[in-house]
């Protein structure tokens, strides 16, 4: 059975692949799974027809017959469990995969969604410098351990996982900002991620979206 | 095997549960899980054995044997994962429950926490009111969904689960705010999951540490 998942008719950060369908778009192209998407505008997305799949109003969603469900996290985890290639078989290995997955969401995404949303919403108020000065210092304390955690191996968690696919689509936010370069193996490792074909793939598709969406 | 803890020596809500061992603890009480705790201070949580333990220098952290968790979510889903009573046994119905467990981190969390932080960090600034207004703008949107999605439900997810012990453990960072009495069903939900016995053992314990700490 074919899923289909959920995604912007027009991502807020044009294509650039930052909207959460991304994550799951790459989860399911690296366990070789077709999908179909249904593209929601900002308005449908808060209609009760949207909220019944995602009580929030937000994307993505996944539908696979009866199941429905919400929140990347918990969508790249279901696809792990069920699928081979996106968390490691081993009891222990796994737990340790999925509690990097929390990790990237919970520790290491708060300061640097906030920044990207400060820049969006907040670049004309007076305390603007201030408050991403205040951010970047987190930022830096965050990518600061992160670094020291990854050392030299290519991925997070062992070979690569979900872990992975939600690290570096965090990490992909600070693009331009200069933090990810100060240290020698974060800006490599999100490079190492991008190429692969699964996320090649996933990119383009949603990519294609934005560019659909520009007539 | 009974597993170790860590926790604050001196936590800095004083006592009120609103640190993350809290989460921890209760889980472990719903499923009767004795444990013990090592208590560090922020000086050492930020030496190197303990981010051999936890990579970003911060409490929980669970250890069982050779098995070593980080992340309250993490830790919650591993206890569910492996032992009865905090995710249903359905794999669907397990799924949806989890869906809610990252909705509660990633999307309840966030701006509760910002809120908190805020309090502390930034009383004194100029633009304190106007950050609160925002943060309070953001809260209001979630907790009206989160009413919307738990109507007259007593849990989030069909029968309590560790998604419950996230949520509540989010909204309670509210209490004082008048935000949460603003729907009707969301303050009793607080307190049906404190009266539950487990949770009210767990608060006890973590209280207990930190009157401890005052000597």
């Amino acid at each position: 059975m074919t899923p289909t998942i959920t995604a912007f008719e027009a991502s807020p950060d044009r294509g650039r692949g930052l909207a959460r369908d991304m994550r799951v778009r790459w989860a399911l192209e690296e366990i070789g799974q077709p999908y179909d998407v249904r593209l929601v505008t900002f308005e449908s997305m808060k209609q009760p027809a949207h909220k019944a799949l995602q009580p929030f109003g937000q994307i993505p969603t996944y539908e696979a017959g009866d199941l429905v469900l919400f929140e990347s996290g918990a969508i790249l985890l279901h696809l792990g469990e069920t699928h081979p290639g996106l968390l490691p078989a081993d009891p222990k290995a796994r737990a340790r995969a999925i509690a990097w997955m929390f990790a990237a969401l919970n520790t290491v995404e708060p300061p640097i969604f906030d920044r990207s949303l400060a820049t969006i919403l907040e670049r004309d108020k007076p305390w603007f410098e201030e408050r991403v000065a205040g951010l970047d210092k987190l930022i830096r304390l965050r990518l600061a351990d992160l670094s020291a955690a990854l050392g030299e191996r290519d991925w997070i968690a062992g070979d690569f996982t979900a872990a992975d696919i939600l690290m570096v689509t965090t990490l992909r936010r600070l693009a331009g900002t200069g933090l990810l370069e100060e240290h020698p193996n974060l800006a490599p490792y999100v490079a190492r991620a991008e190429a692969r074909p699964a996320y090649q793939r996933a990119f383009d598709d949603q990519a294609a979206v934005f560019e659909a969406s520009q007539g």
